[in-house]
């Protein structure tokens, strides 16, 4: 056993499954649940600020939306349950300082079964999962050089059911991933099979040119990301012209400013793809503008 | 807990994880398990009868492939460590009869981890499953009907990197069978995004017309299939014309024949597409004696 605080403190952190607090480390889960097996699961990742949870309804919400498409059953209540749970962890675990910030991940699994193969019986047990991770706010360092990012070898298929599903299924997004790092890139974009742009592997793409705010319409096989919506109405709001549409990598190219939206790591912005520089290679007005906007709302309590 | 002796046997059942025996419904697995958060995983599935797993080599084999895919470092000698799971299970379970089928899923993940997100540590410690299942041999019925499919809605991109990779990342195979389901058929065939036949949810797909043996190649985005492998080979050998070719949805409406082969269940005829009669709507002649051929390599013990 380490004797390193850092260590020890991992191994004394918890997690809530189905209802109780357990470690997060220790023997929990059944080899026989489908999310081990299969990816036969869904999940939200959600920002809590001073204890918190940001736009709490819209990921039960769209937690909701994946399970039926997965023909999960979920019980009602779930909004509930899942800020319990975060209270939980939250006295656990000690992470109430006012100026915590925590990445909260809910897992629905469709749970364990008796038999083998892929299709699911009839009747479910889901495995219900909320994990808090405390995390550091996005490095001066990374908000002056900006995200390199390069493009994915895997794409995404539009007309692909699960394409607007966040499911535990993320190998393939785990692949670009990799690829990103070994070809030295912070993260990846996915295009889509007819060649538009997508989305990062965890966050929405926007791009700023001549004053106009760009961002791929839902047509493009993405997920419909909260932080996505709230990006679109600020925009409106601070008299920034915006657009759905579909884009290609030369419009991200020409682009002026380039930036990934999503819940917990707010508005960062992209600097380099596949080593060609965004605009004049450096971080945008509207890009830091939508970011400090963005952050003040989540430090505000009203979402 | 339930008295039904059925149940009671099952919750008797053993996994083999990381080198020991626990209950297959027990509480193993840390919810930090990468197979359980992002499907980050690969897996087999392999038949044994009597006690001796078919074509293990090429199994263990593909298995090292899917790790190296995702960069899920691997120990040398899997093939001796499954052989030896499956023998203790076997041992641990009664599954000593000799003429009992069984189904062996081997399941690699990259294991637990202590951050979150989608990039793994550069350091990994594996999660190792191994899980045997009695199955029942394809009943008559079911070899006299034939199996009815539908067209997924769900595409396989050809030049996706993972798609040759068994990972456990198998959302959208669930996804096809529970839209079979609905649709009222037993299994679903999967379409490239242009439009060629792919494979089956856990099979691959062979035709038959005026004498050709044809199967969708390699270029279509499906696995390298151990059976479909054997089948080309005994085509061969039994004078059968064959091809791995592109192949449309038309080709399968027009075929005299047409199959399905997986490592588990063997050869297993399909006889209806989306309602549609494939030939004359009965099993074929060559289907049948593919699948007499095969279970006869089964039972020989030669793989």
């Amino acid at each position: 056993m380490s004797t390193d605080p850092v260590a020890a403190r991992h191994l004394d952190r918890h997690a809530w499954v189905d209802g109780r607090l357990v470690r997060a480390l220790g023997p929990v889960l059944a080899v026989e649940d489908r999310g081990f097996q299969l990816g036969d699961g869904v999940f939200e990742t959600i920002r809590v600020h001073g204890a918190r949870p940001l736009e709490l309804g819209l990921h039960a919400e769209r937690l909701a939306a994946s399970c039926r498409a997965l023909e999960i059953p979920l019980a009602d209540g779930m909004e509930e349950r899942v800020r319990r749970a975060i209270a939980e962890l939250i006295a656990a675990d000690g992470l109430d300082d006012p100026d915590d910030e925590l990445s909260v991940r809910v897992t629905v699994t469709r749970g364990p079964v008796e038999g083998r193969g892929l299709l699911p019986p009839l009747e479910a047990r889901p495995t219900i999962a909320v994990q808090a991770w405390r995390v550091a706010p996005v490095g001066r360092e990374v908000l002056e050089r900006g995200l390199h990012v390069s493009i994915a070898s895997v794409r995404r298929d539009p007309q692909n059911p699960l394409a607007t599903v966040k499911t535990t299924s993320r190998a393939e997004f785990v692949f670009a991933r990799l690829e990103a790092r070994r070809r030295g890139a912070d993260d990846a974009i996915f295009l889509t099979t007819d060649g538009r742009l997508a989305e990062a592997t965890s966050a929405s793409l926007f791009l700023v040119r001549a004053g106009l705010l760009s961002t791929p319409s839902l047509d493009c096989g993405i997920l419909v990301g909260t932080t996505r919506e709230w990006i679109l109405r600020w925009a409106d709001r601070v008299g920034l012209r915006r657009r759905e549409a579909l884009l290609s990598p030369d419009d991200l190219f020409a682009a002026d400013e380039a930036f990934l939206a999503s819940s917990v790591a707010g508005v960062v912005p992209v600097t380099r793809v596949d080593g060609r520089p965004v605009g004049d290679g450096r971080p945008g007005p509207w890009t830091m503008r939508a970011r400090e906007d963005r952050e003040a709302f989540a430090r505000s309590g009203e979402g």
